[in-house]
């Protein structure tokens, strides 16, 4: 939350006294024709109203009327393991950083890093997209808006997305798996198709297509550069007015 | 986050002139001795300078500087069950609000609702106790401080709390288990004794006692009001300049 300094409210009322001194002196001189007399006005104004003008900052500084909050909303990336998700999450949320918007970024990574023992059967990921799901809330009940990047493969997980989060943007990030094969720098896939890892979205694991997503990338047809421009587009035309 | 309406700059535009002009136009008056041209200047001034001041202000709703964030802290309540967590963290919550400040409200009750399947054992507690330090931490992050009351019976639980969020306050909610039992409206001491609730704090599990707590709440001499003071007077001192 934001607290203007005292700092501020004096460095303000300097610079708008430049502007405003110097509209004094003209106004003075057109109605007396005596610049002398108008200087000599403008610098007994200068000095009172620097103070008073400090004294009316700090008033309004207490006053919250017309302060208004951006609209808290939720970009959620859903796809295939290495379909290009985080590359784009992470354009989106440093453009949206860039504009002033307060915003986290959540990726499915980080998360099961700090917590490794979340599983990955059916119950286990949809409990975890619920958490998930409550934290952003959280964040948005605050005015922090999120950009989260998960597999999120099950229907029901990205229902608990929708029903949880305020303004939820579910994007499809769309890949054959033929493609995302071949980007695996991972080894996750080699590994998969091994047997070595198990529930392995898109080998041993279903991944259901979102039927009504906000916004489907086509990664085949999309560079990811112009993928987070029609998003952070999208998210201007609906949340930051 | 917060943006400045126009309608508030030019509100502001329009109070500060109220003070301004009069200033002017005495200053114009003792300068001149002439109070008819004085309020012409006057009326000129305000005119061009309600336009400026918008403008100006504009200006400055675009620079950071000088808009100081407050240091978001986390206070965490620590006790048995029935202890009077509840009660004084809704306090301590309420008066923080009303001061204007950022915080939310995490009460071990909510959550549990919200993830039924949580669990009581020394792991799952812990592993509970982590991902509320990872929300609180989150939201930290972005400038929100928190207000959390859970049991958190163990020492390795509470190092999560003192690890992932910024300015711990852990506050011990100390009451004996007499006492407790007697406050027991729930019911839940009665069903620990008759061994329907496992793995419950004070009964069937240890409630291992913080060794260097922030504050030690006594609830045998100290009333919940009291200690909503003696709280709110400690955040002030450290953390709310």
């Amino acid at each position: 939350m934001f607290k203007e300094t005292n700092l501020r409210s004096i460095a303000k009322g300097i610079s708008w006294r430049f502007f405003a001194t110097t509209t004094t002196v003209i106004i003075v001189y057109i109605f007396f024709g005596r610049l002398d007399l108008a200087i000599a006005a403008g610098v007994a104004e200068a000095s009172s109203k620097i103070i008073l003008y400090w004294i009316h900052e700090r008033i309004w500084q207490r006053l919250k009327w017309g302060r208004r909050m951006i609209e808290p909303f939720n970009i959620w990336f859903t796809g295939l393991p290495l379909s290009g998700k985080t590359t784009i999450a992470d354009g989106v949320y440093e453009k949206l950083k860039s504009m002033g918007i307060l915003v986290e970024r959540i990726d499915s990574k980080d998360v099961r890093k700090l917590f490794p023992d979340v599983g990955f059967t059916r119950d286990e990921r949809n409990r975890h997209i619920k958490r998930i799901a409550h934290l952003v809330g959280t964040l948005q009940k605050n005015y922090v808006s999120a950009v989260c990047s998960f597999v999120s493969p099950y229907v029901e997980s990205r229902d608990f997305v929708r029903k949880m989060t305020k303004n939820p943007v579910i994007v499809y990030v769309k890949a054959n798996i033929e493609t995302c094969m071949k980007r695996d720098y991972k080894g996750v896939y080699e590994k998969a198709l091994k047997g070595e890892l198990k529930n392995f979205t898109g080998i041993s694991d279903v991944y259901e297509e979102p039927i009504d997503p906000d916004i489907v990338i086509d990664t085949e047809k999309t560079t990811p550069k112009e993928a987070v421009e029609l998003i952070v587009k999208y998210v201007k035309k609906y949340y930051v007015k």
